[in-house]
């Protein structure tokens, strides 16, 4: 039987996330929703946030048939997990614990630095997974990161200088809590397209971790699917967007590393 | 009678058109209503943007008595006055007339800029109205405008960078297309806290056009409001939001140039 995998995200970025499952899970069937009606949910609550979450899980499970629910939005993943997991009955992964459990099996010091949006910082959830951990770690929101993504800056100097602004105030900030932090956690799903800016522009040896890709390993785990072999990829992806389907269809292939196909327009009710 | 104006934006950016409003009209009570939960509208579909726009001016006239409505929002006044003007049964006025007659005003060549958000600049609304007061016009998206002035960067050498970029892209598109421009207007609510950045960036003779300011005058005139004289102001503001009240509050200030004071949060059931 093939498994159906459904993808949650107030936008498309999460599309990095499930670029990451396909590599890993080829055979699954995908539905992925992006709430871009509603997006960003970066700069919302958490009760705004958990309700329009809820409503997107249901979608998938109920109108898509998934089995297993990722929660491919940092934001949603901090704030709507427990939300989530009360309105279906599958199995769901955020991505913030397999990007704590990345960092903690990648830092040799146990000092690690998260960057995200506001709200994910906000929430302190990767703060309160990586403690559990026990790591130490520093988190920086860094709003500007995601619209020089979506503008499609992402090898533009000015780009560069927005990261070094932001890696200069992190590096003062670990400084003065006294963190020898050896990794730096990806923490937005818009991140990864910035990945060799990044990798540039952090200290030599800070290893740059990429939740998108730590979250596609724990699925594998979690939804016990296993590794993908020789066998030519089947995967079936349908694309939902509650809004600006245009948008989704022209910005998401750089995201998904390939077209995304026909995106359907849906309805949430908001 | 003391009038009620009620204003409406998607975010607090409309802030800037109710600062220029206490100036002219200081006297009146404002209702400020920032749909904060549903905002961005710069990349959301007319129909979405028309269905948010119609319940925050009900909202606006039904519960809080509003007499007259200033839609502070360009991407709403683009996309959905037809609509908020079916539901009330007020005088409504719109950013983008009252900024094209202002350039019309300004303008000796009759070749005007416009810069605004991906969807303002996709309706062509500042174009339509430009031309029909026989206009040439230009529009172009700037959208890190936005995200750099609410990350407080409205005196940064990268905003400098990036308006350097956007009015690069600018003039050479209307050279290709032969306009001898001489007025920029400002199409968005955010940009006026540019505005210095702005002036120095233009080429010099280059006037710029403030959408918010040129409403206001033009709120005094349809409203039949009188000029401020001599007496001290004693307008009323309450502020409320459909949700970040917090953000709305710190950074809100900002663009009003005063305190917002204690922001009420509301539902519109979105």
């Amino acid at each position: 039987m093939t498994p159906i995998i459904g993808v949650f995200d107030s936008g498309f970025g999460g599309l990095t996330v499930l670029r990451a499952l396909l590599q890993r899970i080829p055979h699954a069937c995908y539905s992925f929703l992006g709430d871009t009606a509603r997006l960003p949910y970066g700069s919302k609550s958490r009760r705004t946030i958990a309700h329009y979450a809820a409503e997107g899980a249901e979608f998938l499970v109920k109108e898509q048939g998934a089995e297993f629910l990722v929660i491919a939005c940092n934001t949603a993943s901090a704030l709507a997990l427990d939300a989530i997991q009360e309105v279906v009955p599958v199995p769901v992964l955020g991505v913030i614990e397999p990007g704590a459990a990345a960092a903690w099996a990648a830092s040799k010091t146990g000092d690690v630095l998260v960057i995200a949006t506001d709200a994910t910082v906000q929430s302190h959830a990767y703060a309160a997974a990586c403690e559990a951990l026990g790591l130490r770690v520093l988190e920086k929101a860094c709003p500007l990161l995601v619209p020089l993504v979506e503008e499609g800056w992402t090898g533009h100097p000015v780009t560069a200088q927005v990261i070094d602004v932001y890696l200069k105030e992190l590096r003062n900030q670990a400084r003065e809590a006294g963190l020898y932090y050896d990794t730096l956690v990806l923490g937005c799903t818009h991140y990864p397209l910035l990945r060799p800016m990044l990798e540039q522009a952090v200290t030599p040896g800070v290893q740059v971790i990429d939740s998108a890709e730590a979250t596609a390993d724990a699925a594998m785990r979690l939804f016990r699917m296993e590794q993908a072999g020789n066998e030519p990829p089947t995967a079936d992806v349908r694309c939902f967007a509650t809004d600006s389907v245009d948008k989704f269809e022209r910005l998401g292939s750089r995201f998904l590393g390939r077209p995304t196909g026909k995106v359907e327009l849906v309805d949430l009710g908001g």
